[in-house]
């Protein structure tokens, strides 16, 4: 990040922090049930252990009893919705953030109280079954609360209990990586694992393992209309036993993503959508004026993919976008913000630790190695991260990137809504930070070398691979 | 609730969280110390387990280890104070919310630093023994803070450590249902059951299980003056060791509710709250000025039993009355908010869930069909809920109310300051959201039935009895 | 604290709370992993447990494994440094409040993105091997952070996470004691023991029980650089490998607290901080500027051992100076704030007990009898607390202090941005905020006697030795 943009960013936190009494990342509460999760010994790069398939597409779940996890409270997976597939509408009692790893689609939320803002007015839906109804009104039109678009490298900030579908309306496959903050003050029931409650189908949960455990029952008998009595049901909706017993879906066999045989044809806009595009990316802009910020117009998604976005560039090393509540206010509710590094052919990310925060760092392109060190000073991971993969940075523990031959592009999720780093080494580091008298005394060197360890390194955050500086600098040592 | 209601209040609530950097709900820490308190396969209509009777009334406890409770974290009891009865001074490590269901009665909070507004001037409280005092002005005029009253349908927010009194000056019993919220960030012992601290008396602890752990020494001692030495006492209230002891209660065996015997005298306005009065109910006026709002005036009560206050209102169906943060600002500090509903004769309460909150409903006349349903589709609970009797809907799980024949009134309370439901029926609710081709294609029915599963209802939450409706639709359907 | 002060902070606390959306304390959570923590049945005046010598200093733990920091979730620690002493750089995953108990020094905070505003034009540190670099800019300058002073008596705010070195350039020790809030929101890793991650040196953990768990190995291999290959380390700074591996300090068997043999010569203002000076101890001016008070500047100090600061204060009795968010807007963020105590011979602090907060209290000079009450009534600690000691008074429990002899100092941590306190004698007590009438009923006393409850101390909070008074009260009384 760009020192002034860190600087701004960081205390504007404050401002707002303490202007508004403090509310900056509070109640967040990461549970550690079982004494000492996060004392970690030893990390590694993860893939998802389970895989749910579905007629419209594939559900990957990493292991959320992993140690990382954990330690973390967050669970991660990721959805591939074939093109017309369609995922089922649900909701989590926890809030998630999806990055749109690839592909296109729509989704719709289901806010509650929202009106219904996109109208039909000419479609004709009917089949010729459906002759005896021309004419009435009711039929020929249809509303329904607003679409969203989806385009690779969208984060969409998902809050507790808000159900939702989503649709590939594309060509290629919709892949999505989803973080679910299952420790979130939002989640009032068991912290351990996120529930996911279906309003049609008869899916089962992702957290397989804990079908295993005994409490509620092992199998899914269906989605939250299953359990009511058909007759009420019918009562409550108006509509005949039959139509009710649609609802609660006892013969679907199509698992959580369906295929939608000729298309979904839903009232859209043309392109993207238009807030997006009125309302050119604000940095920091944070205060909102409640006109265009109720939660239902409320804009949910950024994209963080968008180079132009980019808070730390070198066209020599790569670059750093980081989408945080300053971004997208609605993370502030969330307390979950998200960053995109990309690094070239060997460059670096300097060491650095976050402060208030883990971070879930998953591996969109290429590979990199990675070095992780926790509170002892012990490596707890030094390993490549490669496309697909996950590893878990605690709170505070030191991490170092660098790209392999090949580059590296990753995203990691954070759990604070305005996740800060310090670097330490670099432009805006601690080292710089310090005296030069406090750095000699403290790593028992000359004052000459603590001028090297501060001022060496003049660029910020991304470095381009350091071997021929390192040479230079070892020419001065001898 | 009506739908632009509903819209205004979830809009407004977003808004404020928003523009106030997310403080909505937050903190709210639910735990689940022992795994998976909210895995629920069964829940049944639960009645007190407890009964503590005093000299002056009687305190009904409901088994705060039941898992309904240990989901929730809240606990419930409720109290009887017979006319002239006197509830002794205490407070609790974490906020309460009573429902006054019955009767009249007075109450008194000691607020720390708050002046002591109501004097008696004229009042000569004393009998023929204290002839020598007379004339002494302290004696003659008595100043404390203020009193306030309570009337059947008042709700009243106490906060976490605030000490307060009751007495019952009616002809009939008070009776009144409490929620305390023991996972409340404001509670920093121990979560897992709540604790009351007496300033007077030597009662017995409510949670009356828990004094058989060990720990702490099973019978109580008596009050917080119980366990310092008299001497030091009589110093710090400069009078004699005889009267020191007084305060430490050790012959007292009258229980918690002790009987006045010919009545209290204590200064009060001559009738109901005047600030109630002279500010009615206003509803989104919820940026307090700061001279109306300290904590020392602070509305503390509002009457949800008042049919001119429903946010929902239908004259075949019944009536829904919400009482959050917006209404009643203190619920803001005390991040719990309540409801009261109404249904007439075999009325519905459309199928619905609570995005985030628990409700912990209790039954006040009459009773009502619910059913519950998981996270998997399972009935948890599918039985009649009649007065006295409490269930808990947790999070996120789905509910369906119908009244019997004698109709039903129920109160909710809820974890959260601004509860929010998501109707899944009806005119504001999630199959309205979602566009004919969605629900068609997953509930694998036809557009003209996913057209009536949408339009079928106009109502909005509350639906008057649908078996005609619904004999209707089966003959179209036929 | 005099009434009309406590009056006008409590109520600008809820004013603000309310709002601002109630944010006051919010997020707080007390875990308590093992069931009963706070069920104390006795409580003792606890001394360090662990000492941890290093070449320039010495740090005393306090065993946090013991009941009264369970119930708290706090540790603490006492840090002596010697004369040119230097604490190694390091960060706590907790917010941490320090109080100096005695000595002078100064410290350094490595924030984030804060420019580096501390330069030495003319400094001139390098002796005659570096003749070679001579000329070259960068070498004759220094330029870091801001320098804070410390001063006996100061409370030193800090953020979790950030790194920060301090060092004793005085003659006498630095002694300071340290509350690390390990149950904090802000701590997402394990909450039952607090971890410090040291940017240099190889120095142990202090809390040296959870060496023998298993999990982390259980040496120290060194500080957050020591994990890294010295390769990428050496790319990183852009110095070489040598250099490198001097950050790892795999030699250094110093210690936390090292010797600056020659002193150290770092850039300050000549005397106290400027803003301390020019901005006189501002009561209520809660709501900062924006540009005042970025994190960068921000005031992180305040002194709480000048009487002239006192909030209370009676030539016969004694003084008590509060240090909460009002005060020192930082605490907000924190979620701490501080008390310091005086009481001159005899003199006694009124019974109370501690709203929404736990209170440590650590004995600075001479010694006084404490007196701790649960809800059940049971005395759990009668005992003298002396210089150097820790009791933990837990949330809502009663305390009585009286001062022996040689009168009595101590300093209160507390877990609330914003710990309030209600007296139970005395002029702002809970008794006078009781009419006469329910006093007298829920002690079973005369009115009269009631009234002397009420009126027979005129003080507040802080009351001279009561002997004589209560001689005189007898002779009324018989």
């Amino acid at each position: 990040m760009g020192k002034s943009t860190t600087l701004i960013m960081f205390c504007s936190l404050l401002l707002v922090s303490v202007s508004l009494n403090g509310c900056m990342g509070e109640g967040r509460t990461r549970e550690s049930f079982h004494g000492n999760e996060c004392q970690i010994d030893r990390l590694t790069a993860l893939e998802p252990s389970n895989r749910i398939e579905a007629e419209g597409g594939l559900t990957e779940v990493w292991d959320s009893q992993d140690q990382q996890f954990q330690c973390s409270g967050v669970a991660v997976i990721r959805r591939t919705i074939e093109p017309n597939g369609l995922l089922l509408p649900s909701f989590i009692s926890a809030p998630e953030l999806v990055y749109i790893e690839q592909g296109h689609g729509i989704s719709g939320l289901m806010m509650p109280g929202c009106p219904e803002t996109f109208e039909s007015m000419s479609q004709q839906p009917f089949g010729e079954q459906e002759r005896g109804m021309r004419g009435s009104r009711f039929q020929q039109q249809d509303q329904h609360q607003k679409i969203r678009q989806l385009h690779q490298g969208d984060i969409l900030a998902l809050p507790a209990g808000v159900a939702h579908w989503a649709y590939n309306n594309g060509q290629e496959p919709l892949v999505a990586v989803i973080l679910i903050d299952s420790s979130s003050h939002h989640n009032q029931l068991d912290k351990d694992y996120p529930r996911r409650f279906y309003l049609a189908g008869r899916p089962e949960q992702e957290q397989s393992r804990h079908q295993y455990r005994g409490g509620e029952s092992q199998k899914s008998s269906g989605n939250l209309f299953s359990g009511f009595s058909p007759r009420t049901l019918a009562d409550s909706f108006g509509v005949s036993e039959e139509i009710a017993q649609k609802l609660q879906s006892e013969q679907d066999e199509r698992g959580n993503i369906v295929k939608v045989q000729e298309g979904l044809h839903v009232i859209k806009p043309p392109s993207r959508s238009y807030e997006e595009e009125r309302r050119p990316y604000r940095r920091y802009a944070a205060a909102p004026n409640g006109v265009e910020e109720t939660v239902c117009s409320a804009r949910l998604t950024s994209n963080i993919d968008d180079p132009s976005k980019a808070d730390v560039y070198s066209p020599e090393a790569g670059r750093l976008t980081t989408l945080n509540s300053f971004h997208l206010p609605i993370l502030t509710h969330l307390r979950l913000s998200a960053a995109k590094g990309v690094l070239y052919r060997n460059a670096i990310m300097a060491p650095h630790y976050n402060l208030n925060a883990h971070s879930i760092i998953y591996g969109v392109r290429g590979s990199g190695r990675i070095q992780i060190v926790n509170s002892q000073g012990n490596s707890v991971f030094d390993d490549e991260l490669r496309q697909g993969q996950v590893v878990v940075v605690p709170q505070n523990f030191a991490v170092i990137k660098q790209a392999s031959d090949e580059g590296f592009e990753w995203v990691s999720f954070k759990t604070s809504e305005n996740a800060m780093f310090q670097s330490l080494a670099g432009r805006t580091s601690a080292i710089r930070a310090m005296p030069v008298e406090v750095i000699s005394n403290v790593y028992q060197i000359s004052n000459e070398q603590a001028y090297r360890l501060k001022f060496s390194r003049s660029e910020t955050t991304l470095f381009r691979s350091g071997s021929q500086k390192t040479r230079r600098s070892r020419e001065i040592d001898a």
